[in-house]
């Protein structure tokens, strides 16, 4: 079999990307499509790939080259080196992918000392030729002999300074050959040769410095951290020159088919009057605005609007465009699709469907979720340069300005009364909830991604970062100091989360909107999605908002945040305390008024929605004070001679305290461990759940409250919590006797639970993975140790791929949700089965939970719009497979 | 279908246990090999069922009943109530399966006023037939109408202290009428009726009461507590009546074929002349042994011994037997399976299997992996009556008598200098060590029974209580409080670690013994068993026990404790507080020296057999002091003015510890995560490995080392891990050009690690199931946590039917088992793969782990005899299923 190494733009097309890079495929297109390209042809990525194996260029690909360009000079009627009728090209790089690090563009290829004569003849235009000339010295100089380019800037410079002279093209002809004549040493000094005047020769030494560049470190950085194949190689592409620096009737610039920042329908550019693709880029003079041309060169605007049309048309998709104008006639030099900003991307997605250019599954897939997360928080405005004075671990985005504050308790309180306030801790617990609550974001120098305060923040949809560990924290003094910069209590500062950057002072912001436009694609998504989306939400505000954003459905709320509010603490505390049933019984019925209030607002606010609430799963002692904190308020409290009852009370929260106090609380005595021990609290529970959900019936409303059992592992766990809290149920109902459709299920959070999933399903209506947690046992990381011991180097060394707390991991955990789901509907035909971990708001994870047969996802609120989208595109995709 | 309900004893046979009852079965069974057993018939299990349901004796099964009566008068030629030749009758329960707190027997029943002169005429003894009558009537009130036995005793009582005599035998058949009388009154008072004159009636009485004993409370809880099924029922026998007290060629006796205590190879048991059954049981006369009646009845015993033959070669088993002679005739009662103690029950297969009298399989099936256990502890005499003042967690078999120390450091020294001390602590650290291993028992407070001190104290052999939380313990005033109790420090107390009960002062003891049988029955065991059996020893002297109890190879010798000698522990701390890899390579040299003397003597005490070596698994902070600990210590430092040096070093663990520090240790920054870190560790470790085998080698031996990584969970950390460690021994073994053959494994003891079994065993030469964690990562269990809150409350409320420690959870954890041998043979056909969890020296589990295909188990020393004996009785079972 006989290779085809070589392609002229006539035999291409846009579905040969592999094989001819990105730039060739799209210059072959054009060419096919009819719009005018300069004649050239595409040495193939095989072709990179042959080089880079034997290290030169084989006799095979050289003379098909050889012929082609034989047959470009045909098509142009000119000779590469012909004296009179020189043929000149440029040669450019393309890779399958947009790449940079690697060699781009070399112009005006075929010059020499005679054929630069040959030109100034032809276009009777000698400083015109000897620009170019000295243009080309210059590239091929630096671009492919690696030459730096000050050298040549520092000649170009002492003949302008020399002559008096401000810009270049002032210099004359005269001038120029004498800076080539400069050049020309400089190539010597560093090469060794002179510089070549064989016009093939120049050519082949090009081509084979684009494959090269293919290895360059920088290119090779760039493919390993985008994902990039090593295989894919570069193609080359030789094209006829065209100039735009001929005169007024000739241009370069650059157009996008569309606002790449807005998404608005009109065409975007710049371009400048006789100037060569490199003057645009460089800056030296400023660009028009494309709209300009209309009265610069108003037929060849017209036809580049024409151009743009039909290549969008053509593509179906924005797209961003080289062209160059010889002489009033348009080239077009490259098309390929555009990059946009998130808002441009979904308004452009809008419209194409409205025009008829896209279908609405098209238009879902060309968003990425990312870009919905981006229009969604508040952002730092990226026209303002900003100086960061600190970095730690983005975790939860979006930016908030305020501040700072280093004791939660005056955090709270300065927050509620409306001051803007950034939280600033070590690390955060249970106990800080409300401060959080009521400032603008959190910033903590301890802790990973999913410590308690990145959990809490994204659930919350607050700005913070966390692990900034350059930070050193002055609690005492309320200051904090990090490279050199110290900042006091009050001191305003910035912190973008979605970067993970500290910033002093206010900074201008940015806006999140929920466009029309977002919500047309996200009513798309809606029509194609299989999974449901639901919201995790502990409160009714919580709840509201995942309403708005399109939840249908709380996938999780949780109830220990109920027991921690000011008012509802100290009473826990005294049933923690308490001895025996009877006197727990009495503190939890004063709990359930205050409970049964809280789930009236959550179930109404979800009216018609299911909304699964999990029965308390935290340890007892998280709601204890800590033991240290017990001493020595206990000491105060004799030392201030204190009343006995009082002093004995804290004594017994000591005590409990001690005997409660575990070497693993994460997998100690928790979730229905503690339901089952002491079965009051979950009754309790249960009992103000439906009681919340039978007034809501009476008052007209339809509350679907399902009930969920925390941390099960054993289908007897779930069968004697089951019976437990059905029986309290069925009681409620039948004493009120208004009817309430409800359920009851688990979480499937420990391997156990998915390994017996079929025995589980026996007693459970729907499953809910809790994969924070199952991450945590399936690996068996603690995460609040592991991510600040042994991930981040995991990560780093790349032992660990993926965080696997912020993206599931297939293999392993995974692996036990399949099984769950298998087994679960083994037994179970209608169980209905969710996840409500981290995970559910995470497109890759979305993606799997997909495939891998789930009924729904729930995540924060904050992350419901990019679920929906996600959850979408696998639909739409496995479709189309 | 009519059903028969009644089968005479010819009828019947062993097989019809379930239908007869045991006694039933085996009287069937000895009538029909021809041994002389009195003429009688069994009413069925079926009949109890039947009775049980109606609550009356059916129509049917009376006649039958009545019918096979009728057959006995015939065959007996005497008849039930005639008073010229009366039938006499006993009537006794036998339910399949032998059992306590059932009615038992009722002898002379057909009796009554007008019998009574019958049986007196017929015998010419008066006295005899009086004293039977009498005999009957406190039986039949006693056991058939629960009339108390003492009321009876009392007027027996009156009447020999009314006529100042001795013994029963002194009473006159006159003073018997009167006694009769009297009986009869009591009988009245309490019934409310007549003593029943009619035999018949009698029977039937006695027959319901018979059925009616199955339900009593005590025969539902011994049923429960032994697993017995309700549905079994008992069946009745009817027996004529012999008669072992019609004088002095007469006699009654109970006698073993074999010596149910030593297993000695003799008639072995107990007669009365002239007594009837009763009279042996009581206690009122004291019984001859039974050689002794080769003097008194010479032919009779002859007789005995022939029939013990038989029924033993009949039953290929040592049986209990129960008889009667009756003016020089034999009769046997019953035959049964002979209880037996240990040592009997190992001499006794032994013993068999050379007179060829059963199979090597089945005598290896007759020893239980219980009697093993307890022929190898040191246990307190079963014949003295102790007095616990205590009880705890039986954590660790075998007994220990010693002076109770409160302080580790004490009790270590102490131990060393030859005092034998039990070790009394709320509970152990892994810093307690030396401590308990000079300490003759240990006793905590705190803990379950895979607490550090359960497990540590198993490793070593060593008694060990934990839990008992009775126990008040005062470590400032050094002593403790239990039931009213004070034990002061010094005091001697013994501790059963089998039983876990606490004893004050010392108590005799019986020492274990390997003895030859029961290394025979071990050997036995060896031919039939699949399973490898290995130890887990962490030093030379363990190994070389292992070796002696049978071990081939070494499947988990733990490298941590070699970190933790006293001359080590402060090089291991400098390591660990270094900030370095150059400061901590210098400290691991030191520590490779020592190491590598440790490896040495345990692959020369295991010369030939594979040694499995776990590198360094606990969390780094384990090896520090506690926190507060080192908080008073630098205290202390600085009152003392210590030099700068000192303060800082003692400063920079502190550090060190609260950086260390974790939540969740068990599930934090240990295991492969340290050595992927610290990569210097285990290179540390491998190269001694390697050195160590290396000189063997060189001096001879055949080493067989074997590297195992802790805590693997992903492939990645397999391969790295595996990539480093093997470049350390290469490098070595080239450097010093001996070949040693090696390999490189993983723990399997994360549930990640199991399911992806398959990629994990491309990198690795073998598994070893971490049976331990895998079930504390399966469940989320924290056994140290879950051991003292709720799993004492999930084994009694049935919620866990084992503790899933001690015994493996097949559903959850032993699926995980299940899949990684799956995968990981499917990538890696030679992957050798073994248990090293506690787990490995249980029955239950042993029998999982064969059926899962595992290559070994590897269990403490101490338990290397029960898992062969446990591995080879699987596979037996199975060969023969």
């Amino acid at each position: 079999m006989t290779e085809k190494w070589v392609y002229d733009f006539e035999e291409g097309n846009e579905n040969m990307r592999d094989l001819l890079g990105g730039k060739g495929a799209g210059l072959a297109e054009m060419t096919g499509i009819g719009l005018p390209v300069p004649p050239g042809f595409t040495i193939t990525t095989e072709a990179c790939k042959e080089y880079l194996k034997t290290n030169q260029i084989s006799d095979e690909i050289r003379n098909e080259t050889l012929e082609h360009l034989r047959k470009l000079e045909e098509k142009t009627n000119k000779k590469l080196g012909d004296i009179n009728n020189p043929l000149l090209v440029s040669v450019r790089s393309g890779a399958p992918i947009s790449m940079p690090g690697m060699m781009d563009t070399i112009l005006n290829l075929g010059l020499n000392d005679e054929t630069v004569e040959g030109l100034s003849r032809l276009t009777q235009n000698e400083r015109f030729a000897y620009d170019s000339y000295r243009r080309f010295i210059q590239m091929f100089s630096n671009v492919v002999m690696e030459i730096p380019h000050d050298k040549f800037e520092y000649i170009l410079e002492k003949y302008k300074e020399g002559n008096n002279l401000k810009n270049d093209t002032e210099l004359t002809a005269l001038m120029l050959k004498n800076v080539i004549y400069d050049y020309k040493q400089l190539y010597k000094e560093h090469t060794g040769r002179d510089f070549s005047q064989d016009p093939l020769e120049q050519l082949f030494i090009a081509i084979e410095a684009v494959f090269k560049s293919w290895n360059t470190p920088r290119a090779i950085t760039y493919r390993m951290l985008n994902k990039i194949s090593e295989e894919l190689g570069t193609a080359v592409n030789i094209v006829m020159m065209v100039f735009g620096n001929m005169g007024n009737d000739s241009a370069t610039g650059v157009a996008f088919t569309r606002n790449p920042s807005t998404g608005e329908k009109k065409l975007y550019g710049e371009y400048l009057i006789n100037a060569q693709g490199e003057d645009v880029v460089s800056g030296i003079r400023t660009p028009k605005q494309i709209q300009e041309m209309q009265f610069d060169l108003p037929l060849v605007y017209e036809q580049l609007v024409q151009v743009a049309q039909t290549l969008e048309k053509h593509y179906t998709d924005l797209q961003d465009m080289e062209f160059t104008i010889e002489k009033n006639k348009l080239y077009m030099l490259q098309t390929r699709r555009g990059k946009r900003t998130a808002q441009a991307t979904v308004k452009a997605a809008v419209d194409m469907v409205e025009e008829g250019l896209i279908s609405k599954e098209e238009a879902v897939l060309r968003v990425t979720p990312e870009q919905v997360d981006q229009l969604l928080h508040k952002m730092i405005d990226p026209t303002v340069k900003v100086q960061p004075i600190a970095k730690g671990l983005p975790a939860s985005p979006g930016a908030a300005s305020g501040k700072v504050v280093f004791n939660v308790k005056e955090a709270a309180e300065r927050g509620k009364s409306g001051e803007s306030i950034i939280l600033m801790r070590p690390e955060t617990t249970p106990e800080d909830l409300e401060g959080m609550a009521y400032s603008q974001g959190i910033l903590t120098t301890r802790g990973g991604m999913t410590a308690h305060a990145a959990v809490v923040a994204r659930g919350m949809g607050k700005p913070c970062i966390v692990g900034a560990e350059e930070i050193k924290l002055n609690l005492v003094e309320k200051t904090f100091v990090v490279n050199g910069v110290t900042v006091k209590e009050n001191d305003i500062i910035t912190i973008d989360g979605s970067m993970g950057i500290v910033i002093v002072g206010e900074v201008p912001m940015i806006e999140p909107t929920l466009t029309p436009e977002l919500k047309e694609v996200l009513a798309f998504a809606d029509e194609f999605k299989e999974l449901g989306v639901r919201a995790n939400a502990n409160t009714p505000e919580e709840a509201i908002r995942a309403k708005e954003y399109g939840a249908t459905g709380i996938g999780l709320c949780r109830t220990e945040r109920m027991f921690l509010q000011k008012d509802r603490l100290p009473i826990m505390q005294e049933m923690i305390i308490s001895e025996s049933r009877e006197e727990r019984v009495k503190f939890l019925e004063n709990l359930e008024k205050m409970q049964k209030k809280d789930f009236y607002d959550i179930l109404k606010a979800m009216d018609g929605y299911p909304v699964i609430i999990r029965l308390l799963d935290p340890p007892l002692h998280e709601f204890l004070p800590q033991r240290e904190r017990l001493e020595k308020e206990l000491e105060d409290l004799k030392a201030r001679s204190e009343s006995q009852e009082v002093i004995s009370k804290k004594e017994r929260q000591l005590v409990r305290s001690k005997e409660l106090s575990e070497f693993n609380p994460m997998i100690g005595f928790r979730g229905c461990r503690v339901g089952l021990v002491y079965p009051e609290i979950y009754e309790m529970q249960s009992a103000a759940i439906i009681e919340a959900a039978i007034d809501l019936k009476r008052e007209g409303f339809n509350p679907i409250p399902k009930i969920m059992l925390p941390l099960i592992g054993h289908v007897n766990e779930m069968r004697v919590l089951r019976e437990k809290v059905q029986k309290v149920v069925e009681e409620t109902i039948n004493r009120e006797n208004v009817k309430v459709s409800y359920q009851i299920g688990t979480m499937i959070e420990v391997p156990r639970a998915a390994l017996t999933a079929d025995q589980i399903a026996q007693y459970a209506d729907f499953f809910s993975y809790g994969t924070n947690d199952l991450t945590q046992t399936t690996f068996a990381y603690s995460r609040d140790d592991a991510e600040v011991t042994f991930l981040p180097f995991y990560l780093k060394e790349k032992i660990l791929l993926e965080e696997p707390f912020m993206t599931i991991d297939r293999d392993g955990v995974g692996k036990l949700v399949r099984i769950g789901v298998v087994l679960g509907r083994k037994t179970n035909k209608s169980l209905e089965i969710g996840i409500c971990g981290e995970h559910g708001g995470d497109p890759e994870s979305i993606e799997f939970f997909h495939y891998a047969g789930l009924d729904y996802v729930s995540c924060s609120p904050f992350r419901v719009p990019i679920a929906r989208l996600s959850a979408a595109q696998v639909a739409i995709r496995e479709k189309s497979a």
